[in-house]
């Protein structure tokens, strides 16, 4: 994609250096919610595939740079006030670290959350030991 | 819905006392992106409403207060690590102050945004006048 810095920096309100990114699959699902600084939005364009910054490893990262459950960008979208975008994308496998296809797996129901999403991968058969936090965390 | 406080503790982690919110339609369409704090979810949770907190304004207000284009929430969804929520709402007429369906109205093309969606509503004929600032900046 064509976007330099400079209207980048028109259409965007990032604060203290990060946008939301809202993540969605080809189907409507919402996969997560990330964060991206600068350079990880430039990197997301320039390739065509989703990276973020990880607040809490405090790097960046290429979505399924370990797992291979990679993110191709099909169309990308801006909020009315420039503070959030939304992504569209092609989603290899699951997104979620934990096996399923979103990380928004779990529903509230009555006083408790039950799993409403089907398993697609064992987290140990992916990434040798179970997580404790993802990346995008 | 039947939450107390404590399993929202235990289930949820708040930064600054906030925590970011999708909200998505029916249809899987992609309203907005909103922040909640403690008193915002638990009177979105009580009520059955969507409620926020405005950063801009500090203050907590209920989503179509002044345009009576209101949330009835549908399911709510926690992210793995509880760092985020997904709400699926029924919304009355469109989300975004600008008069579209979708506060993600505008697509990245070529070199610009280009508007993608369908005007629902003319502003000034709800808000009386021009929104310069919605409530969930």
């Amino acid at each position: 994609m064509e976007f330099d810095k400079g209207q980048l920096e028109k259409l965007l309100r990032f604060r203290n250096g990060l946008i939301p990114v809202v993540v969605q699959d080809r189907n409507g699902v919402v996969l997560m919610l990330a964060y991206m600084n600068r350079k990880a939005l430039a990197k997301s364009l320039s390739t065509g595939f989703m990276h973020y910054w990880s607040r809490s490893r405090r790097k960046l990262w290429k979505k399924g740079e370990v797992s291979g459950h990679t993110q191709k960008i099909i169309e990308v979208r801006v909020s009315c006030e420039g503070e959030s975008l939304l992504f569209k994308v092609e989603q290899i496998s699951g997104c979620c670290h934990k096996g399923y296809r979103t990380c928004f797996y779990r529903a509230m129901k009555g006083k408790g959350l039950k799993i409403v999403e089907k398993k697609l991968f064992e987290p140990k058969s992916i990434y040798g030991r179970p997580q404790k936090k993802p990346f995008n965390a």
